[in-house]
């Protein structure tokens, strides 16, 4: 089935705002199996609208439309379809009686503007909207049926839910499921891994979609298939994926890295402590901002100076001095300084150069020395990462958390960015 | 001049994804004066990139068009313009030493996945991208020039500054600039904003454009005005508008609140510490991400757990036993902590509910106690923002970076949000 969404506003035009309704619309089809083919985003403009209305509808089976619907000069949906389909407006006595109760609930008197919002195409069919004003509405174009609905979230999504996903069911009885495969990956990048998964699986099938989703501080890898015998297949394909690159997913669906990290560390009653220079803290908001993380987080410590890092944690200043703060023997008494000033079970440290300024030759910027472990058993490495100070701050404080989960997890093997990525020092 | 834009990217047509890189666009064009016309998104099929590529060139002047550039299968932008111009691909000899160059950099070998990013339509320009692997490139697609972007917004943002708005201004001299100020306004929302400035300046000009950008933790106030003649009037506009809402102005243009505080202690002299629970090392990592930051910000404590704000920051177990620890006894006691345990001018202290779990009737999810001054000089309010975790913890974090600034400023006036946000304890 071919599905096309029609975005219509100004402030989406102009950037003031983000359009996140049609990702929620998109969301709100995937359980269905239902892929949005195309969408169109414009402004509030006549002309423009008519003509895209007209050109989406012939090639789609179903349009929905977002935004327009109010009470103003600018919204201009029903206006444009019913030109667009050749049809007169009227006054709907559906759409005039919901918006006068609306608007009589609270107290509110119908005036032009509001009256105006019951004006649609000849022989549309409403599509209730129980939160808002402005009433939804359908209507045969051609062979296409479009779905007209209000751009405020609120009322997008309730109505999605309540009225347009049943309607699509409905209309659509043959609609088939899509099953759908996230893996997030952490230490890998997509050239990387598609090179692998090619030379590891050379039959690959078509069936199996396999997608990237660029990100950082992870990586999305997915898999899609379309239709019911597909299941055994997908998960098939899926355990095939993880037998290559398994010990990199940190996270799968709508999981994050740090969800999975606090849900990882509460499951085994383990907690965690923090000791961060270059990533300043980072590290720790990235956890604390799972909700749950006191399970497992008591605190942090947040060492950007020399000075600091004797004080909070102990570390000695002759070390500083001849060796640097970037260096294997400062994170390492950082570390044990954050487990003999905390309870924790693992703590990390990080001491890196995140740039722009402050590389030397010896370390450029993009430099950190890492160290994390349970007491007694801390390790450290030097990896290399220069991305530009935020990226680097990012990338840093998420392999804080992938070192400690390989640690629990007891993977032994050496995550390939220990090679790929090795510092200098 | 019509422009439009071509997103693709099948995460863009699951939802998976929201196109935040169109609004980018739309912004970076804003100066210009340039206004995209109409945007399409599809996903990564080569049959629809192909037709979108024709339909969309033929009525554009410029046509931007984003993602698909990456090493991997589903990147197709390069082949499909190929298609669309009738041209072949070729290896393009500064493409591939862009690539290798890249990579050389960063110690990874050329594969056969990223020597396809150099694979690109005979005879087509590079727009050059000193952030990414990806290169970007232009071709003219019948009267339409054709520019291919990464859709990585980082790589994204610098291409728009760096080479694409030059490249517009000098292929299209005629362009006038647009004047417009960008003022991050925090503690103040929209309406409220609107409101106030309706009522002190009810003559505003039609020549300067009022405009809102919504945000977290800061809004924006934009006031834009065409042509060169208007620079006086835009200038005496902003300075009346700045006398209104001046003092919740954090910052201005491409400057962050963060940035501009960071600026702010630098330049007198001044150093701060954090001390941290519900924002669990956000504040710290706000100040930190911003280059420079260690001249005035040297350690920062994240005391998420009762314990640990004993053992790290002195408070008294009796006080956080009595009140509780979102109290005005415990924000104190650890502003005064972190500053005995540092050498720090001035100190932050926040204790709240960050929900959704955690809260009670007298002290709901939301509720936040902030102290904050000078040694000997530190005050404590409670307020109330419930927002969910993730914007309540954003909003509390910048909120600490606010009344420090207030403080160093000499602002004596309260600020509004003591008022309008005042917490119940």
């Amino acid at each position: 089935m071919n599905i096309q969404l029609l975005m219509t506003g100004n402030e989406l035009m102009s950037g003031v705002t983000v359009d996140s309704n049609s990702a929620m619309i998109a969301q709100a089809l995937s359980p269905l199996g239902l892929v949005v083919q195309a969408r169109s985003t414009i402004g509030d403009d006549m002309g423009l609208l008519v003509s895209e209305l007209q050109r989406l509808s012939a090639s789609a089976d179903v349009l929905i439309v977002n935004g327009g619907l109010g009470p103003t000069v600018d919204d201009l949906t029903a206006e444009a379809l019913a030109h667009a389909a050749g049809l007169p407006l009227a006054e709907h006595a559906e759409a005039l009686a919901h918006v006068t109760q609306w608007l009589a609930k609270r107290g509110v008197p119908l005036n032009a503007a509001n009256r105006k919002q019951a004006l649609l195409p000849t022989g549309c069919e409403l599509v209730d909207n129980p939160v808002g004003s402005a009433p939804g509405f359908r209507l045969m174009l051609g062979n296409c049926l479009v779905i007209c609905t209000p751009g405020v979230p609120s009322e997008l999504r309730r109505m999605l839910v309540d009225s347009i996903i049943p309607l699509l069911q409905s209309r659509f009885p043959d609609i088939e499921p899509v099953l759908e495969t996230r893996l997030h990956v952490f230490g890998m990048g997509e050239s990387g891994i598609q090179q692998l998964l090619n030379d590891t699986f050379p039959e690959w099938p078509d069936a199996i979609e396999l997608g990237f989703r660029a990100g950082l501080p992870t990586l999305e890898v997915k898999l899609r298939s379309h239709g019911h015998a597909s299941r055994g297949l997908h998960e098939h394909w899926k355990q095939e994926v993880l037998s290559v690159i398994g010990e990199h997913v940190v996270a799968e669906g709508d999981d994050t890295i740090a969800k999975a990290f606090v849900r990882l560390l509460t499951e085994r009653q383990l907690t965690v402590t923090t000791a961060e220079s270059c990533t300043g803290g980072l590290m720790a908001a990235m956890i604390t901002e799972v909700p749950g993380a006191s399970a497992m987080f008591e605190a942090g410590f947040v060492t950007y100076s020399n000075a600091m890092k004797t004080e909070l944690l102990g570390v000695d200043p002759m070390t500083l001095d001849k060796e640097g703060a970037v260096s294997e023997s400062v994170v390492l008494q950082m570390a044990e300084g954050a487990l003999a000033h905390s309870s924790a079970d693992y703590a990390v440290a990080v001491s890196g150069i995140a740039g722009p300024e402050g590389g030397t030759e010896a370390k450029p910027a993009g430099t950190v020395w890492i160290a994390w472990g349970k007491r007694g058993a801390i390790r450290a490495r030097c990896l290399f990462f220069p991305l530009g100070r935020r990226n680097f701050q990012s990338l840093v404080a998420a392999l804080g958390l992938d070192l400690v989960r390989r640690d629990i997890l007891g993977i032994t093997s050496e995550p390939r960015y220990f090679r790929e990525r090795k510092g200098k020092a």
